[in-house]
């Protein structure tokens, strides 16, 4: 057994991303990502279940995040309500160091499709999250699904935003802004009389 | 070289799907499917860049269609007439043999994670056909994503409606009416005045 460390995840992260951008994801081992880290390959695997996992497990504290905002809403919050509450729990893991990251990230990403598949397939998962919670309010099943869809795509119009924003830009008001430009749009494609010409 | 064999494509979808329903997608070999089509392995790649995307072949038609319908719809459209009409040039596709394959790939793809993620892949290239496809008409960025999104959702949410009906449905109808009620939905959660208690 080895000793615990404490910031072994975070080291682990930085060493993957610094590697994957530097010579390419495909051409980074786990053997080269924990020695950078100095750690080795055993700590590695008990952090990522592999090497794609390293790119994509900040998606799974935002299904955690956005599910628990939801959660966490008012008892008479209206659904509208509960996609604000869910984005604006988002704002704990939206930080300088993961907005650094995330930077590298896109990044790797561009570049690689099976890195992409497995982007995807998290993005699903965090629909996932906000649809289950949205359903425990009452939510009709396709109700939830719209609703989870509408939160991802504001979530991603804030983020894309908040990574062109200054570097000490909260992500929140982003995150309210893209909402409300969401719903905007949402309501030009959904109501006839807004849509004639 | 190998004669041409016209239904080459469709022989090795058969032989592909009833391999993996009977035996599993993982324990099925590409030389496998192309023995019970009675075609060899070099004709198979000829169609198909690898055993997952056999699965995943319409989804490219798919993609085609939905841009299609949208390019081709009147001038004077407004964009919810364009996503109408994105859903009707799907119908083309949407056979009943297609249907009975459907339902052999649904079971497929629950059981692989590594084959949902292609999937997901896939939907994502038809959103962006229809995205594609609307930005061509005049619509902002966020516009066109939201309209990809609400459209995929309607196709899901009639696909699965239409695979639950009798066998000879047409797959029209439920698109309108699974349209409409992602529409309706859409209202519901971005108007505010719809939105109280």
């Amino acid at each position: 057994m080895s000793r615990w460390t404490p910031d072994a995840r975070e080291r682990l992260e930085t060493a993957a991303l610094d590697l994957f951008v530097a010579n390419g994801y495909e051409a980074t081992t786990v053997a080269q990502i924990a020695d950078r880290a100095g750690l080795n390959r055993a700590t590695f695997f008990r952090h990522f279940a592999d090497k794609r996992e390293v790119l994509f497990g900040g998606e799974d504290v935002l299904a955690g995040l956005f599910g628990d905002g939801i959660r966490a809403a008012s008892p008479d919050a209206t659904l509208a309500e509960c996609l604000r509450a869910a984005l604006a729990a988002a704002e704990t893991a939206m930080t300088p160091r993961q907005r650094a990251r995330a930077a590298q990230r896109v990044l790797v990403v561009a570049a690689n499709t099976e890195v992409q598949e497995r982007g995807l397939l998290k993005h699903a998962k965090i629909a996932g999250s906000i649809r289950a919670a949205l359903r425990a309010r009452g939510a009709d099943e396709l109700t939830a699904r719209l609703g989870a869809e509408l939160t991802m795509l504001a979530f991603s119009v804030a983020f894309e935003r908040w990574m062109k924003a200054d570097d000490d830009e909260p992500f929140s008001p982003f995150a309210e802004e893209a909402l409300s430009d969401v719903r905007a749009r949402a309501a030009e494609l959904v109501l006839p009389s807004r849509q004639s010409a």
